[in-house]
């Protein structure tokens, strides 16, 4: 339980904060993850009632519930700050926070969580500081949304910019993919289990897949989205670090300073290139509202990874992800290469897989090869699946709920490093910065052929099932 | 589909031929897995007619199926024949034979079962072949019901004997543990999974238990059970039989000689020791009907095998038995050895293993650790299933249906040959010919206290859950 602390969010009007930070307080609420010392202050540009701004977060919080929500009302306010003229806000900011944190005994222990524009991090952190918001009796930590950076110069250049005002210690770069209750879950299935931890390596895997496939367009976020592109959006951040759990050497100790290394450890391993690299852009995006006619944005990419280090010799890692495909799902493949025995000659084996499936259903699913009864020697897929919401009920904390806690907790282990951050953009720049030739594909489709043909030429194929977590068989 | 054939049951009107043998050629006609061109002919000492014999099968077959049954009965025989006084039965059988296997274009294809008392084995070969009802112009086969003999020397004089007048070719030694689906399976599980090949060994694998429990007693086979003990009636043949699977290298090929090659190289490593075993004898066996008063006969055994090779130098096998304990399953456990790695080393995890669960439900089942949703480094023990019934549903063929119709193709792989059956019973002859001291147990219990000792002794304990590999978690 954590209690004493003010939750400042920069930002407080836009839909991150509405969607998934306010509903995620209240979700710590209600599994009584906070004591009652604490307040939370929402900023925005807006002028907002305290009332109305409650309105407007309680409109916005999926299965409320009454008694968390008046705990919640109760120590919620609203102060406008105009991040563009920080100089007429921040002031009167301080003062208010100062008085509100001492109505609620939350102990100036203060953290800031920029919502906002990536533009206005550099501002705010130093406003924040100017203004002596900063300084406090207790502890004050920044979490930034993502995007940190647009590639490896800015994010470089932004990371030298916070760290003279503050200290790595108190900064806290999101992913939100790191909070998913399977993702975190990964070090613990490699290291808690000697049926996996002996085979996880390029003697036992033939390649792995991270998909991240979406049904959806980009919505109403046209004008973000084309200065960003897939690569930007979801490659360096979300499927990279997916990459960097699997393939991490696991660490001598579960906490941010170990797992941080042995990330940062595979990042600079990790090879990338424009030539292995498949981008395309759904038909129709550059009439979307917000994206410039003729634009050069990739709204998908396929590529192929490899890790020049020992234990993954040979192993390429396939990463993809798109707007507007065929189906939507989020999962990690890992396939396993063929038995040595040769007692099978006759018949293809199916591989042996592991799918450790994100979305729509978390769960995992192990395919083995068994016996067709009545038949002697055939050889048929049966699958084993462990459904994560069917042990655990729909109570399993939400990504953003695991996460501000960790935060909140001083926890950094699920928090990207500025070193590592640096690092995933170098990795992506060395296909973004190359500008590799962009395939067209239909809405529907599961990206462009060229992606298709990309890993077909290693005799392998993209993983496109959806599996029956739940159910099992 | 096997075609052309006669089935030839002596002791055809004992239970096991009645409430095995006949529902299994009941249930080959119903899959389709005989031609129309064989006859079935029962033997034994009493007399029936045709009709009232086919009366006596008819009311043993579960599941009827009519058409099927018709089938059948149109090519059910029977002819009485006394095993004891074999001079007087077999002329005329060869006779009524010839003639019968004409009429339904047998072929002169034979196969006799001999589902007799193992004191007929010896006398029914000779007569068979004195009387000329093994020359034929097709292939002559027989199976012999277990147990084939009570020890090492008993075994190999049967052999001797035997193999004078047949050649081990047509010789089938049966044990119906071999013909289980599950147990059928064993050998793909492990030789089609490059998720399990590279782990079954010493180094991954901690201990092996094979448990066979039982909740009943021995009904009315008192005076055939009190002369053989639990050891001679389930350890040398099952339980031996599943331990060389498990333990055996992945032959070559899996056709009879590589099979029954590999099976023999690991009972000649296999060391059992009478230090090392405990039998019990329940409360009140020696009033059972048959049984001798101060009978030192065991209904109970629990062993500690090991295997002297490479593969599992250190590994101890676990061999369990025993009759009215407080439940009833057969399995085989495989407990794996902790992770190499000191991350949990605050917490103590529970083991990885896989359950082959022979019965009450056939499947398979993995125990993994998995993280408890929202505690950061907590580790629970999580499940995954495969439901052998489930996913093939309740078609799957019985032990008996699967043997009967290998041994009609002439496929030896899963009977027993002769030096393997001399193997396992001079493996089993350590134990017995030393006669350990007995402990009496409780009915109702899981056996004598001194067999938890035994285990806990190496810091381990019997594997007593019955999992539900039907509805996984």
């Amino acid at each position: 339980m954590q209690n004493n602390f003010s939750f400042i969010i920069l930002g407080a009007t836009g839909d991150l904060a509405q969607k998934k930070l306010f509903p995620a307080l209240h979700g710590l609420i209600r599994m009584n993850r906070t004591g009652n010392d604490f307040c939370i202050i929402g900023t925005g540009r807006k002028d907002f009632s305290r009332e109305e701004f409650a309105g407007l977060v309680k409109s916005n919080i999926p299965k409320l519930h009454e008694d968390s929500w008046k705990r919640l009302e109760e120590r919620l306010y609203y102060h406008a700050v105009d991040f563009g003229r920080p100089e007429n806000g921040f002031k009167s900011l301080q003062q208010y926070l100062s008085t509100t944190e001492k109505a609620h005994n939350a102990g100036e222990n203060r953290l800031f969580y920029l919502a906002t524009l990536p533009s206005h991090f550099k501002s705010i952190a130093y406003s924040l500081r100017k203004h002596g918001l900063t300084e406090t009796k207790g502890w004050c930590r920044l979490v930034f949304e993502k995007p940190f950076g647009s590639d490896e110069k800015t994010a470089r250049e932004l990371n030298r910019e916070i760290r003279k005002v503050f200290d790595e210690k108190q900064i806290y770069r999101i992913d939100h993919y790191l909070g998913k209750e399977l993702v975190q879950s990964i070090g613990i299935l490699r290291a808690g289990n000697r049926i996996f931890s002996p085979i996880w390596n390029s003697e036992n895997i033939d390649h792995v897949q991270i998909n991240l496939i979406e049904d959806f367009g980009i919505g109403n976020r046209g004008n973000f989205y084309d200065n960003q592109g897939a690569l930007r959006d979801v490659g360096q951040n979300h499927l990279l670090q997916l990459l960097c759990l699997i393939a991490m050497e696991i660490p001598a100790r579960f906490d941010e300073k170990c797992i941080r290394n042995e990330k940062v450890k595979v990042l600079r391993k990790v090879k990338l290139s424009a030539r292995d690299a498949v981008l395309g852009q759904y038909e129709g995006y550059s009439s979307e509202p917000g994206v410039g006619s003729g634009s050069k944005t990739e709204t998908f990419f396929a590529l192929k990874a490899t890790i020049g280090n020992k234990r993954w010799k040979g192993v390429p890692f396939y990463l993809r992800s798109g707007k507007n495909l065929g189906r939507k799902f989020a999962s990690i493949y890992i396939q396993f290469k063929e038995p040595n025995y040769t007692v099978f000659h006759n018949q293809r084996l199916n591989p042996n897989y592991l799918v450790i499936q994100i979305q729509p259903d978390d769960g995992m699913l192990v395919q083995l090869n068994g016996k067709v009864p009545g038949e002697k020697l055939k050889v048929m897929p049966v699958k084993m699946t462990f459904c994560h919401e069917c042990a655990f009920g729909p109570n399993t904390p939400q990504a953003y709920e695991t996460l501000l806690f960790e935060a909140l907790q001083g926890d950094q282990s699920a928090f990207v490093r500025s070193d590592e951050v640096e690092l995933s953009w170098k990795t992506i720049d060395k296909v973004t910065k190359k500008r590799p030739v962009l395939h067209p594909y239909a809405k529907g489709s599961m990206g462009p052929k060229e992606a298709d043909e990309m890993i077909a030429k290693d005799g392998r194929e993209w993983f496109n099932r959806i599996e029956n977590v739940v159910q099992g068989l």
